[in-house]
């Protein structure tokens, strides 16, 4: 079965077999190898030793975001958050049962915020401490861009929190370069092609220290995590972790060195959107967003409007030539999604193309002509 | 090496095994296991269904007992206590940090909680709306009874809180029978031998109905959980879990049955405890509770007062014996701590005695005279 969907990935035997064994978190083998893949995530993340760290919460891409927001967004703080698809919807939804304000900015789900369009938010109200932004949108496939929006942040004296869950290891972002960013939050078993369980932040540690005391929650404080690093050291952990996740994680690190690092996977993802992107249309179906919006992690597809069409029979009929996808969707208007990483080949993109004309054609879905 | 930790435990080839596959949460035949999964669970915990719902959390316990605090004790709302170890005293944190006002009731750690020191702390103050309880205390080893308080707490109109994350599986609890308590919470890596990464309540439907909307936390709030369960089905899931984590559980609960259930594992546990205190008290040492407060679970043991002795040269001095035991103690006094759950025999529990004995030799610590 090849696992096409948005994480947990499709991950490789030796990342698997590195989830088969029993360890003692707090064994002294373990905190080395917890602090070693500590500082191998700095380095990806952009970040300097002492300035930047990185703090580990069990738990899905949400429950990290949620610390993130705690941690740094004071309670009853502004949060200004673009809206332009499912998981930004789900950050306003963390931040505003935690008790923080959001100021909602919409946006479309087919394209990115532009940078104007958040410095006239800001601008507009100055009681807004925090820009709230997801990086790679899950929803629809859309890329926002903290370059430019991050300067914008940084222009206005306001402080960013990135939602890099489905993006970091694959997109660049660099901490060393973004003065603005408090946070950026991420998750093992995405773009790391490491296993679900894990969610991460990187963070500045002068902020860590100045807004101590804001979480009002100890699991999700990250100030608490990393007073506790300080503490106990770098491999240390305040509760049991899913140890198992961790040292699986270490495996993927080796794989993704092996690879080339972040460019070389961005290069791999990019080329597996590409063949899914191009399939669709050479299959007469048409992708949710234009080409120029398109991001290489997920990749959405409009759903044929024949009546022969129903998602959870297309699924179906997928899981049966081999292909797994997601059997709902989270776009403005019905579509299919299909996640391009994880350790997959543009090869293997091409094979689920070819398994999607299939499963259309046995179902009896008419197709147009190919664009 | 032979893990004697309180969690993460030893776990059997089977459950390993089970973690090495790539799995998507939301594929239909996942989600048949992790209803599956729930329904075995709820009756390991006396739950009706209908009336009770298990609701996972990926993190630690400590995450799924904030989550249960959060979600039935009102903001500001007071809850009562019983302080008798660190794992209590970690509730009480949780529950403060999440804006709730603990009372405390001064217990040594040394002795269970009574149920008539309860009563009067419920009787003084009619404002305490809850009790929060530690069932087994994984810092001495203590076993708090929550039948006879948890009749307290029922006969003073009171709710309770059962941290149940070391006992569940082998100490016997009833949902059905306590009608006082609004949840209990365990994980997936104590005493029903599978991996570390989720936490579990198990909780009253009928207050999760009641009581939804005041967990301040979208990631924490048991209510949300429940109702995404009713919306979407028992096997959903809101977020990504640690999927291989429930997987293994799967595998786990087949051993758990095929061992005999809770009176079997309670028995081999009670034995490899027994095997542990007796063997201590044959090395000349002093276990730190008296034999009819000693639980199941966890023997903590004095550090010997000569001053060769080190916790860590000790722990060591073990592992290269092929044991492993926790490096920390949380008793008011110095100890070391010994796990008696997981997949391990009284047999084994008795080698490690021995590895015990040629440790302490070694490191030169004179022993008493057995006594």
């Amino acid at each position: 079965m090849l696992l096409l969907i948005p994480g947990p990935v499709q991950t490789r035997p030796e990342v698997r077999a590195a989830m088969a064994v029993d360890i003692a978190p707090w064994d002294d083998d373990t905190q080395a190898e917890l602090a070693a893949l500590r500082e191998r995530l700095l380095a990806i993340a952009g970040g300097v030793p002492g300035e930047h760290a990185v703090l580990p919460v069990t738990g899905a891409g949400h429950a990290v975001v949620e610390a993130c927001l705690r941690s740094f967004v004071p309670p009853g703080g502004k949060v200004l958050i673009p809206l332009n698809g499912a998981y930004a919807q789900r950050m306003a939804r963390l931040a505003r049962e935690a008790g923080r304000a959001v100021v909602a900015l919409e946006v479309p789900d087919t394209r990115p915020v532009g940078a104007a369009e958040v410095a006239a938010a800001l601008a507009a109200d100055p009681a807004i401490g925090h820009v709230g932004m997801v990086y790679s949108e899950t929803g629809s496939g859309i890329v926002n861009d903290p370059e430019a929006v991050g300067a914008a942040v940084r222009a206005a004296g306001r402080r960013l929190v990135l939602d890099a869950v489905s993006a970091f290891g694959a997109l660049p972002f660099r901490m060393d370069a973004h003065p603005e960013c408090d946070a950026l939050a991420f998750t093992t078993g995405k773009c790391l092609e490491g296993m679900p369980g894990i969610g991460m932040a990187v963070a500045r540690t002068d902020r860590l220290l100045a807004c101590a005391g804001r979480a009002g929650s100890w699991v999700l404080d990250l100030a608490a995590i990393h007073d506790h690093a300080l503490r106990n050291g770098w491999g240390s952990h305040r509760f049991t972790p899913a140890v198992q996740v961790l040292h699986a994680l270490g495996a993927a690190l080796d794989l993704y060195d092996r690879e080339g690092g972040q460019p070389a996977r961005l290069a791999r993802y990019a080329e597996n959107a590409r063949v899914l992107y191009e399939g669709a249309l050479a299959l007469g179906l048409t992708p949710y967003l234009e080409r120029r919006h398109q991001g290489p992690i997920v990749v959405t597809v409009h759903q044929p409007p024949d009546p022969a069409f129903a998602l959870r029979g297309f699924v179906a009929a997928l899981k049966a030539r081999g292909v797994l996808i997601s059997n709902f969707f989270s776009t403005a208007t019905p579509t299919f999604r299909v996640g391009c990483i994880g350790a997959v080949t543009p090869g293997e993109m091409g094979a689920a193309v070819a398994a999607m004309r299939d499963a259309l054609d046995s179902l009896g879905v008419r197709r147009r002509a190919a664009a």
